[in-house]
């Protein structure tokens, strides 16, 4: 039975709450701040303990997962690291890893074992009732070791996912950050930047939006202080991938009248696109 | 009974001979190039005629509706006009309006009466194979008449998909480009782009897309021949679609260091996302 405490009740909270449960072999314990979630989980039965207590919740934990917003990251893993037993392996979910790794890794030096982890498993909806315990399965969920980290902190957390149901990989804090820059935070920001152009430019627009543009632009919906946090986090990669898609678009904008040059473009982004895999299990 | 001549058996001319069967009331006959093609339609009992004689599906038609790409519109329509009835109303299914209403209205002029229009459902699966009855439920429609055109036409192709299940809005031709520029050509270029910048820059990457990659840039695996005449037609809205996203991506970058600013543009770019109202029944 591994002890599993999970900090935070939010939508990758309470999914690693129900995909242990789902996998059995845990008990799960879960911090929230307020009351009404605690009671919120309780009801549903979601975890063995629920409580608004750190102490109660990671005393006896083997895993620590911080499900909580970038910003006060820092300021729970700090009490956190006075109060878990000294065995307990920490890992967070945070969307950027070099900041987040920075801050932690030395915060538990002296007690318990940190490595970071990045679960690509976010929605647009966000809280527990949007939980789900598959929200994991065939997702990457990237571990992200550095020099300092240790081996068998990185192959449980490695394991953790794998159980969860995630498609696991590892790469540098660095090499995270600049891919996910591309893949995730960068296109995020991009679906706002379009949704603004066209309310901007004619409102109208936005009454003859199809399917099309619906799911090019679904994750503008996310919410915005959290997708804020993420983007100070990672802002020097999200700032070069916005440089380079101004440079892409000038490109293109010289290519509008070149049949040939236009399908090439074209094809190549087919290619390249019905090349990816995704999780088989994909949120509506 | 109204009969209807469908000229081409793709995703859009096959749906709609599908939605017409749903909502009875229609004698269907179907044009397609290939003896294949018709055989399929015939399998499939889609039409009361499937068949490669335009004379045979149009000689009687009240409705005739071109749903073949853009760049060959214009031949077959010149063909049409010396075999469909006086009383013949014709409409089009192309994606940008402008460049066609100014090819077909004259071809119709001596004989029926044309009207353009353009059912937003498109998909990136194409053919047959991809047709339903339920396409055109809830999406809009849009009928595109001009100074030359007869009113009577405008009503009939109006009430045409509604009874399809559309949503219909009426839009001048020049309104409908620049309007679909901003919401399906400009944001079908821009997932095309952001394929190609990742594939590009860190082709790694792309391993690690997850589902709001896939949906930013599902679009993007649409038929390259096809979206390259459609561009082309509207080359012009869809540049200074290019050119407004350039600035808008300058103005970004330097706002990405300032945290009011960026919850701003996000919170812009949620609330507008979340009044969007979208059809009922979207593809998977």
């Amino acid at each position: 039975m591994t002890r599993l405490a999970i900090i935070g009740p939010g939508l990758l909270g309470g999914s690693i709450a129900l995909a242990a449960r789902r996998a059995a072999g845990f008990h799960v314990a879960v911090w929230a701040r307020r009351a009404e979630a605690v009671a919120e989980l309780q009801k549903r039965a979601l975890a063995e303990v629920a409580s608004t207590d750190l102490a109660e919740v990671v005393h006896d934990a083997d895993i620590v997962v911080l499900a909580v917003p970038i910003g006060i990251m820092g300021s729970l893993a700090r009490q956190i690291a006075s109060l878990v037993p000294s065995r307990a392996i920490i890992t967070d979910v945070g969307s950027c890893k070099g900041p987040v790794v920075e801050e932690l890794s030395p915060i538990f030096a002296q007690r318990g074992r940190f490595v970071g982890s990045h679960p690509m498993a976010g929605s647009e909806r966000t809280g527990l009732e949007a939980a789900r315990a598959g929200l994991f399965d065939g997702a990457a969920c990237i571990v992200t070791p550095d020099s300092r980290t240790d081996a068998e902190a990185v192959t449980t957390i490695h394991n953790f996912w794998q159980t969860l149901g995630g498609r696991v990989l590892e790469l540098s804090p660095a090499e995270h950050d600049e891919i996910v820059a591309m893949v995730s935070h960068f296109p995020h920001l991009l679906a706002a930047a379009l949704v603004n152009l066209v309310a901007e430019k004619n409102a109208t627009a936005l009454e003859f939006a199809g399917p099309g543009f619906r799911d090019t632009t679904r994750v503008a919906s996310g919410p915005p202080e959290m997708w804020t946090e993420i983007l100070r986090s990672n802002h020097t990669a999200v700032r070069a991938s916005v440089e380079a898609m101004i440079e892409k678009l000038r490109e293109i904008a010289t290519l509008l009248d070149h049949d040939a040059s236009m399908t090439a473009l074209l094809t190549q982004a087919k290619t390249q696109r019905d090349q990816l895999r995704f999780p088989k299990h994909s949120h509506a």
